[in-house]
């Protein structure tokens, strides 16, 4: 795979969402979140979905000029409006927000309605890191999973994130879809035609299956858990709290009603609410404990999981989030790698607005 | 299985612990919520417990009269101290606060050291029903679960709840533990000797397997999710979430520190904090919006999510909660069956106090 340098290439995205019409601002950030995710090495939400941002926009579903504001507030709280913006811009608008109400009340939370797909949680979430804040944030998606004993598609992957202060370590962060696989997972399945564990899919009429074209064939993703003796209840239980922090507290559309991400799906008629919803969150450590006290602690806790008795001596425990951040600093020092059939995509909109890729890193 | 009021036998666990030298405030809160988690079906967490917190409280390590404390606070957050009292009763007051605070300030937070065992975490996290408010509970526990790749016990069931108000249905409640199975699914299939499905606990060498004994043997409880390939790694992120929310941000003891409920193993010396730790959060749904607004659509969410398509139609899709909303119902209307080996214990200390048990409900 070739790799491209990660500054370049923001600069190259940031230009494609201009040439395209979005505003400078949110060209800018649209680009910093994208290249943010493959950074950390989640290539499924990184340049790779550029196209399809672009698609929503010429099917007038993201707005290039959005006037993002608050429409209800308490000290501690927030809900805002997207105005139908980039997701990836108002993830960002949102999250200051809560940080802002964390500084003055020790914890903020913004629920958003009218938002479009907001990329990577993490992204979002380590804002509240260099304020020594924790970080929560979460989505709802368009429906591909089914409840317990369903076999209807009702929720989206819902990814919660969670990014926690690490002291004398890289920040802890959990980063989970809801469900038992995220589909980007599945896609690779497809591209190679291999067999999936049982417990990802089930069939059109609810049976388990390998098959990796299952859900493309009317099945449903599994919540976490997989199946009933697992706990796919709390997957489930999980996935429902994410759409309802995210949709029902704010007025965005919820469950088989959130908007699909790929634009040749229509809207569905007679949605309950306006475009997708979103929820974040920031606690000011020192709103509990003296932060030397955290840091110590917190050290403490991360030098102890590491030291985790280990199954095999070569593959040790890890604290979440530790194998993102070695590909972050891994990326940033040799370049990004590119799928061929992404530098494909690349390609076409480069041709389409004139602005040539720029070269891959040595 | 014979059957009790629910309320003489609450009645008698006050009076049990009153005589053990429990102070009267303590003992009723108590009851009252071993009784709760009886009446909601949750057999493991009920009176069944009883004598093991007089256990604990023989060794010194719970105490009859502790005075509670806020240690650190700011708008919107506060830590508590229990001061070693019973966590069946430090929760309510940790509760209490959280949601004073959400009334001002439209959420309220509170992590807790120095506590012990608060029984089922829905017990606490109802409690912000009444008042139209989402209730968070959570608790850190003593290890018996592994982080994916280890086989050391670092990590309690380390359950999360969360009570979301229903509008025109009951509440939604969300009760999970974050491993694939409860400590007391165990138990059941001890007692009859059968295997558990892989995914539930592995050998102490770190092997699938399918022994009910394996816990015992030196094995470990999973993750939710079981094991890699089915996302392991997420159930353990949610544990260490609980656990660091609950105890680094309190000060109580976390990971393997944590201090065991059974009062014949010891607590650990060179412990990094104090007691048992909780987290708490009372969230106003009218701090997002109306009130009315919300009732609305959380009423159409749930409307929505129970005609879901089923498998099998004798086996609908289930509303987070349902179930021991209908066992409360149930076991308010017929009494609380109790297993002959339950019996057996409550009739111990019923002849070590001189307190006969209450007839059996007809």
């Amino acid at each position: 795979m070739l790799r491209y340098n990660a500054e370049k290439l923001e600069k190259w995205v940031q230009g494609i969402f201009q040439a395209s019409g979005f505003e400078l601002s949110e060209s800018a950030m649209g680009a910093k979140v994208l290249i943010a995710a493959d950074l950390r090495g989640i290539d499924s939400h990184g340049v790779a979905r550029l196209s399809g941002y672009l698609r929503l926009k010429e099917s007038n579903r993201i707005s290039t000029s959005p006037h993002r504001a608050i429409v209800h507030e308490t000290p501690s709280t927030a809900v805002v409006d997207g105005d139908q913006g980039l997701g990836l811009v108002t993830g960002e608008f949102a999250m200051d927000i809560a940080i802002r109400k964390a500084e003055i009340c020790g914890t903020g939370w913004v629920s958003v309605k009218n938002s479009t797909h907001f990329g990577i949680a993490a992204f979002h979430a380590l804002h509240a890191i260099p304020k020594n804040m924790i970080g929560i944030a979460m989505t709802n998606a368009s429906p591909l999973v089914t409840p317990t004993f369903g076999k209807e598609r009702m929720l989206g992957t819902n990814p919660i994130c969670v990014a926690i202060p690490g002291g004398d370590y890289p920040p802890i962060v959990v980063d989970l879809a809801t469900s038992a696989a995220a589909n980007g997972k599945l896609e690779i399945a497809q591209r190679t035609g291999s067999p999936i564990p049982e417990g990802w899919v089930q069939t059109a009429e609810g049976a388990s299956t390998q098959d990796p074209f299952a859900l493309k064939n009317g099945g449903a993703l599994l919540p976490l858990g997989s199946n009933r003796d697992l706990g796919s209840h709390k997957g489930y239980g999980l996935s429902a709290i994410v759409d309802i922090m995210s949709a029902v507290l704010s007025g965005a559309n919820y469950g088989p009603w959130v908007p699909p991400f790929v634009s040749f799906l229509p809207v569905l008629e007679d949605c309950p609410g306006e475009g997708l919803g979103h929820f974040f969150g920031a606690i000011r450590v020192d709103a509990f404990r003296p932060l030397p006290d955290y840091q110590k602690h917190i050290s403490s806790w991360i030098s102890r999981f590491k030291s985790t008795q280990p199954i095999r001596h070569e593959q040790p425990v890890i604290i979440p989030g530790e194998p993102e951040f070695h590909e972050h600093q891994n990326r940033m020092k040799l370049g990004i790698p590119l799928h061929d059939a992404v530098i494909q995509d690349l390609m076409i909109l480069a041709q389409k607005y004139q602005l040539p890729l720029p070269e891959t890193a040595v």
